[in-house]
């Protein structure tokens, strides 16, 4: 059986750090679907279909890797992708009871299992929050982001 | 003297870990309150009557609890209830800082104590929240929630 | 039915801490039996006999605290004293993650409950493994241990 | 080289917390600016200009202490006052990491370095977000808040 | 490629909540090492080769799992057995922080990246401390140990 | 006044982790005194006369910074040194719990202040307990201890 993983975030923005987990999940899942959550209550600041977009043009060529964005509850989204894993990564201990009651729910409404990895000790303080609060105040968030994805982002804000 | 303690909080549902502790904690009370706030700012998703309601039913012929809602500072509603307690759960340890502060502040201001609980181990990732965003996506809750109250709920919301 | 609870703990030595505890117990509880374990492994620094002592001298004339030492598991200790509860205190997150493993094991184990409250502000840096690195040293703990029993520990340490 | 800290929060309103840790810092730091953040997503309860003349009224007289708000990135205000230093005070173990990403990103973009300072025992459970509450409620708050800043916030509201 | 894991631990003894991840682990790796430390600093109470002999009697038929003791560092035995993967499970988030701290560390000294996945709600509570006292002072831990394991157990401790 | 700060430790060994906070302490006192403790309790790896060798050997040269063992209280020494400030780093959430115990039980006992400064990403999963398990078993822990006390710790080593 083919080995599929949900990676369910807001990504607003993606960082180094979603990146980086991302591509580590590939050495244990055959393909991993990046599911980009409406969250319309949140607040977001870049609209939906423009995650997505910045995504898609980080994993170009990377065929074992595909970005969807969702509007239901993420087992939901995963049943339907027949995902049998939602990989997520943990910085913290704040983090990780968050994480915790998720997984535990889930996997009490489902068979489906989440698969933690560790982000990186310098992606550690990387968190979309806190690299959102750079770019609207103008600061350089380079560090933080993808170049691709970095890139892309500029664009889009020097077109609005 | 007859032990009475306020049971306080949201309730945006009321869940099978807030049932456990409130019959745990009548072995250590003669009266529970159990005080479900207005808190206007928090954007609730059931009214304030219908989490009454829905709580009352729960705990009918249990003389031994009571149900209200409460507008002012929990101490105060506790005061005018002559309350001696606040009886709190806590299921994580992000839980036990939030709820810390507010106790020992409480204590500084009156003479009422906080009384601590610890959720069952099956309990532990059940939070309003999550079940909340159970709820809003159609899915099934009823592994969180206390029957009767399940049963108000979808009434509730087949009536909307 | 006599409401009787169980405190607990190494008391190496008995700190302000621990009084505070046991003084805001009496408001829950008819009866509390502060129970001094043996913990052999532990490498004690006060001989059991003489935690037990001191802690007696403390509570001298409350008729409604008992003070004795015991070798076995705790809820085995409780079930012996027909105790219904466990009395313990949470001064950190730390302290509450251990807490909340050996509450749930043996609340899973028997009925037996444990209640929680938590240290005042002032005492929560306060623990044992401190005060006992001051008395190690010749320092000055008279801060931090009961009038009482820092008395009985001066004229201990005298004698030695 | 003189030592220039800015103390950066929204003090909403500032608390004894935070006037203990501006006294302190300056016996580390020759000149403290505690810097007045706008915050406009958060929902303030006093407007900024309030906020600043409580505080000044506070630090009156002491001439190490100035008091200014700004909009800008935190970093970015520090390095417009040539401050080498960001002062924070830390009080739970959620705010340390929370404070934990901002310091290392901000390490990471500049040579501004954070420096921490722990709250006193009796100051730990105060933290604005309750003290706000308990104002909005008509409660008595003169314990959390310096006597000065309690007299104007008292004056502030019977205006309203 | 196969993927293959290193399941590490002390395993002294082994609990319910060990077993539930190596069987939910098998549905991420083709095949699970149990790696038994000998770590000899710890004062453990089964000797080595009775805690791999328990564990092997666990998974009798199981071709998929293998047990072994170990004595060099985790890295070196996984190295050795061309394991790609170290699996480890997370209680709370006080095993989070020092998990977090090995697993970053073998990342930085090989190419070995650490799977974590999270116990379930009802094994939270259980491990291997707690219930060695349990065992240590004759009580009944047959709720936290796999039925073959217990068996075994049961018998090594009447032969002695 | 001068300002002198302790940064107190076992240093068993001392990492790159510690070598960073040295450095940037020196931005923030006069003079910095690394205070080696004695710790008889703990099973020292390293004989207290050695840790002291390999920490001069880094900071030879540095008028700033000198380093020296001590037997009493960390206070003690402090006021002993004339040093106003004792120095800490922060990695994670845990050690913040057991830093602020201690550093909170020392201001209550002298008016000796605690300033803390949190480790960079990369040092934050280095902690002497897993360096020394590294070198116990002959691994390289070269990433992880500042060259000159890799030096001759490995000179040192090889004489055993």
């Amino acid at each position: 059986m083919e080995g599929i993983a949900i990676f369910p975030g807001s990504f607003d923005p993606f960082t180094v750090g979603h990146e980086n987990l991302v591509r580590r999940g590939l050495s244990l899942f055959d393909h991993i679907i990046i599911g980009v959550g409406h969250n319309t209550g949140k607040g977001l600041y870049f609209p939906t279909e423009q995650r997505v977009a910045f995504i898609r043009a980080e994993f170009e060529g990377e065929t074992r890797v595909s970005v969807e964005s969702y509007d239901n509850l993420t087992v939901d989204f995963a049943k339907q992708k027949n995902a049998q894993f939602i990989l997520r990564g943990i910085r913290t201990s704040a983090d990780f009871e968050y994480e915790r009651a998720i997984a535990q729910v889930n996997r009490q409404m489902t068979s489906i299992d989440t698969v933690f990895l560790l982000t990186t000790p310098q992606h550690t303080p990387v968190n979309s929050s806190i690299v959102r609060d750079i770019l609207k105040h103008g600061g350089d968030a380079s560090l933080f982001i993808p170049p691709t994805v970095y890139r892309c982002i500029t664009e889009y804000m020097n077109l609005k």
